[in-house]
């Protein structure tokens, strides 16, 4: 386990950015986690005109804009996916794959890319249904899993997996080509409902079914609710005041994971506001 | 009077233009009062390191990036200061100096720049004490009057005055060479109180003590409860909820009007919000 952090920033979007900008300039000691690649959203957008002070640029050209940015300041992003983070009370414990990180505050900008579970999804979650193969690898054993995959960098962990269960399936859900142990068995399909009644047994894809022992849906980020047990929602977004606080003490968020509109620059803006509340929040906890 | 604008936007800061570029993309009938100068805190920033995209530039480098995207969108600002906005129901009344506009829907973003009251100032106001003073002129006809200026553009005030008052004193509160009719008296001295019972009768500055009818304080923004009467505030700033939503139907605030941290990057998000705010009021309205 590292040291404790002031500051935890989940997601590199424009709203974690934003944030991590402050962080520096306050001279908290930070983590951000994220991609280094910044935002697939962001790289794919046209153009985008909305953004003071820059127009007529192409997302990708933002994106790099915005790592000039990070760079001259000196700001690198740890590539790790936070898979839970626990409230203990003077402290946020963040699970990552093969690690736990401590901070005294958190600030969640991790977007809205979760999507909608998959029928059968919430029921068995924790009964096959989970979210981090590595985490959860010993207990599939010798058995059967599958892996639904939104990016390509998730063929490690079907690779990983591949070792220890004695049957891997693996779905991809993005364009790339894949490319992976010649041992698992690739499926070109798109899930629509988990079933089991105690355990997950059995997938129904639109074109086959399969039976299964477990299945890690390794989506973009987890949503929300399932990332910060406790956290209170306000339907599919984090319910947050104009300080960018959420419901637990010491939590944070910003950017779209806290609704409407999905826009880089307002996204930008709560990630400075959310930013400065951990701050004062760090700085109250130092004077206890 | 001018037909009637979707949206009025009340300040050239971040907050302002951020809100024009959103009004302009979502095809509003929109204008925007403020100063082609756009801000000039902005301009004096020496260096801005957490405006996202952005590293190392002066608040004159961002200034001109602003300046240059309304160029390119086709944007331009109208020069007039706003004293008065009567929400009328249906729509909003906006009284300049020597015009009145009308728009749907109103934004909010004149900053913090109001400073506070002067000793006496709130007791007198309407009586003696204003804040537009070709809007007052005829009132002073023959009588004595006091300017206190705290951009250089009011000089263009005081000369008219000049032409109607019997005499005109001016305190600049600002550091540029006073240019101003040779009848009028400049005084470089501190206001500290307004005195009048019924009305104003004198002022008591820093070293000394002049006989005045009437006290024009013309600061660079005007005080938001006075701009828009009704309008619910928090402390000093305006209350909005997240939709930067006032308690005044159809009026929208952003930036640091709305409250801390006075930051660009938070400002020209807020104004993003309310902007997108105020097109959804608009096309409501258009459907009833």
């Amino acid at each position: 386990m590292d040291e404790r952090y002031d500051i935890a920033i989940i997601g590199s979007g424009p709203a974690g950015l934003s944030a991590a900008l402050n962080a520096k300039i306050r001279k908290k000691k930070f983590i951000i986690f994220g991609s280094k690649e910044i935002s697939t959203k962001l790289t794919r957008a046209e153009k985008i005109n909305n953004y003071l002070g820059f127009y007529g640029k192409s997302g990708a050209e933002i994106r790099d804009e915005f790592m000039n940015h990070l760079k001259a300041m000196d700001i690198s992003i740890t590539e790790e996916r936070i898979n839970n983070i626990y409230s203990m009370g003077e402290h946020f414990a963040l699970m990552a794959n093969e690690k736990m990180y401590e901070a005294t505050s958190v600030i969640l900008a991790t977007g809205v890319n979760f999507g909608k579970p998959f029928k059968g999804e919430e029921k068995l979650l924790g009964k096959g249904v989970g979210y981090c193969a590595t985490c959860d690898a010993p207990l599939y054993k010798n058995k059967v899993v599958t892996i639904i995959a939104y990016q390509k960098k998730e063929e490690a962990e079907a690779n990983f997996l591949a070792t220890i269960a004695s049957k891997v399936y693996y779905i991809p859900m993005y364009k790339e080509e894949v490319e992976v142990d010649p041992a698992i068995e690739v499926i070109n399909d798109t899930l629509v409902e988990i079933v089991g009644d105690d355990r997950v047994n059995k997938l129904i894809l639109k074109n086959q079914e399969i039976e299964t022992d477990g299945v890690f849906i390794l989506r973009e980020s987890v949503s929300p609710g399932q990332l910060v047990p406790g956290l209170k929602m306000d339907g599919n977004h984090v319910e947050v005041d104009r300080k960018m606080a959420t419901n637990l003490d010491g939590c944070f968020a910003a950017g779209d994971i806290v609704g409407v509109p999905y826009q880089y620059i307002k996204s930008a803006g709560e990630g400075n506001i959310a930013a400065l509340s951990a701050v004062a929040y760090v700085d109250q906890q130092k004077m206890k």
